[in-house]
């Protein structure tokens, strides 16, 4: 815990005091020294996320919480697994997930290598007994050999290499060419007036406190290591009551430590536009309200609602390209079912 | 129902006559008059297709149950809609469908426009409240009016043009060029001796008394006139209460009379490796034991072991090129959550 705190508390004055250190969204993701991004790794991982089968029921994928089809989450304030089940937490975009430093909004798993086998045991995700018995599912289904063969050689049909190939997938999900980085290089007319006066009130109001960097979820960090805030920070106002804010205790159910309570990795405001209902209880289910509830208790503001609009309209430029992605072709099982929930 | 037998019976006889008219896939499937497949509808019909918001839960779209990633279907006995409810049959694939003079196993759907509104307001799939609820979700999404514009001109969001739009996609779903469709053609290396003999025995058993045509799923018959077959037909044997296969009514639910009882539409069977578990209950894992079932149920014949077998590698012959499909972009909410349940 103290490691966070400093941490956390560093990297506020850092980030202060280069608010306007706007960056472009780099082209290409940090990847591991052991899992370097290859095209048949992103061939594979594309379709293991893709792949429903290893799911209990065979109704739930990576895909199914974090729809590469749209914002890369699934529209709902909590997500639901199998069984109609729900979790406690508000689905994070995959979409430029690649640039967060820890994954998870507790920041539970250091990697996305790492994050890609959660869920596949969770009860309320995708309800497998656990992450091996997902694998034997992989293994049933003859034509997955090949593309591990050809990603990671002979005999690699592992969890491990799954969860690599899933995450190098990942690390091609990347949204480019905003109309902001398109201005933060150059191009003067890519945003609108109110645009570049809310990319202005965004940062003199403090929210580049935490959302500074590339991906606007804070400062570069070391893979694996966290950026994180506390959420809310000022409680006394109606917003913590009526959105819920302090029931989830965040980083505290990881570490066991009070003074982690409602500790949250920051997360990235791209693509934000795609991915309502927000925070980590999806309890607000509009924008503007978000940017409200934010500079209350984040930052102790009453923004005014011209302030509240400008900067939601410069949100929007942070909407980016999203790359034309080919459906996988999922093997078949040749004739056996393999789902038996 | 009179109607109906006489065009079972009839056809009975008119595909026996003929058990040797092996036919290709066509390339291109048959549209209504009043809905021409064009370049926009399908566009259009892909992303409502592969649309999970206009599910109560957000979760289930038109692909969850009926995967275009996979054999159309979902792997599942029966399909598992919103809230982990589930049905009571199987998902039908969708690749091919097109070539269904009727759609559903009951038949109670003459085209695929009419088809694509049910799923929408069944309580254990899409449920939502009915097919207007639905459309107001997709008019909350602004992206989507262009779209409607393009294929149907202004002012053409309706259920109606929505269904069209979807049943214009599913007829781009063909799986042509087969090694069956090959051989058929005159490239006699296509299917191995194997699959030679198979197909043989299947016609010499009496399966092509029903699964005849280019589609395997009967004699052509006028859209929205059904080929409808009693399964079980002969029910003195053990795997009638085995997979409970008299269970489900069938066609009798539709009409209300007990003439109609376990009268189903004859599925199709290319592709039929991809679709595990089997019939209209998914009550059968394996497609060596469907065929098994089926030899008894229907022709009153105990094959022997290598004729199943021959039969099952002539099965796998119908399993054909599966077009690359590119995601479609679902447009943003911009902002706003549109998933309330």
């Amino acid at each position: 815990m103290r490691q966070i705190s400093v941490v956390l508390v560093a990297s506020l004055f850092a980030a202060q005091a280069s608010a306007t250190d706007w960056q472009a969204l780099p082209e290409t993701a940090p990847a591991p020294a052991d899992n370097p991004t290859t095209e048949a790794k992103v061939e594979l991982g594309k379709m293991l996320y893709m792949d429903p089968r290893f799911s209990s029921t065979g109704t739930v994928s990576c895909n199914s919480c974090h729809n590469v089809m749209e914002g890369g989450d699934d529209s709902r304030s909590v997500s639901m697994g199998v069984h109609g089940k729900t979790g406690g937490r508000n689905a994070p975009t995959v979409w430029n997930s690649a640039f967060h430093s820890v994954q998870f909004w507790d920041g539970r798993a250091p990697l996305l290598e790492d994050q890609a086998k959660g869920p596949v045991a969770n009860p309320v995700e995708m309800g497998m007994k656990d992450v091996d018995t997902a694998m034997e599912r992989v293994r049933r289904i003859p034509g997955y050999k090949a593309y591990f063969d050809k990603a990671f050689g002979e005999n690699s049909m592992t969890v491990d290499n799954a969860a690599k190939a899933v995450a190098a997938f990942e690390r091609t999900l990347i949204t480019p060419n905003s109309s902001y980085d398109k201005y933060v290089k150059g191009d003067k007319k890519a945003m609108s007036e109110q645009q570049v006066r809310g990319m202005n009130k965004f940062a003199s109001s403090g929210c580049t406190s935490c959302h500074s960097g590339a991906a606007f979820n804070g400062p570069q960090m070391k893979l694996g290591e966290g950026f994180f805030t506390k959420f809310p920070t000022f409680t006394d106002n109606s917003y913590v009551a009526q959105y819920k804010l302090a029931d989830d205790k965040g980083r505290q159910e990881v570490t066991g430590n009070k003074a982690d309570a409602n500790i949250f990795r920051t997360p990235t405001l791209r693509n934000i536009t795609d991915t309502a209902p927000y925070f980590h209880n999806g309890s607000v289910n509009d924008l503007a309200e978000a940017v409200r509830v934010m500079a209350k208790t984040q930052l102790n503001k009453d923004l005014p609602d011209a302030d509240v609009n400008d900067i939601v309209a410069f949100l929007g430029a942070l909407t980016g390209e999203y790359p034309e992605i080919t459906m996988p072709r999922l093997p078949a099982t040749s004739g056996t079912s393999i789902v038996a929930d």
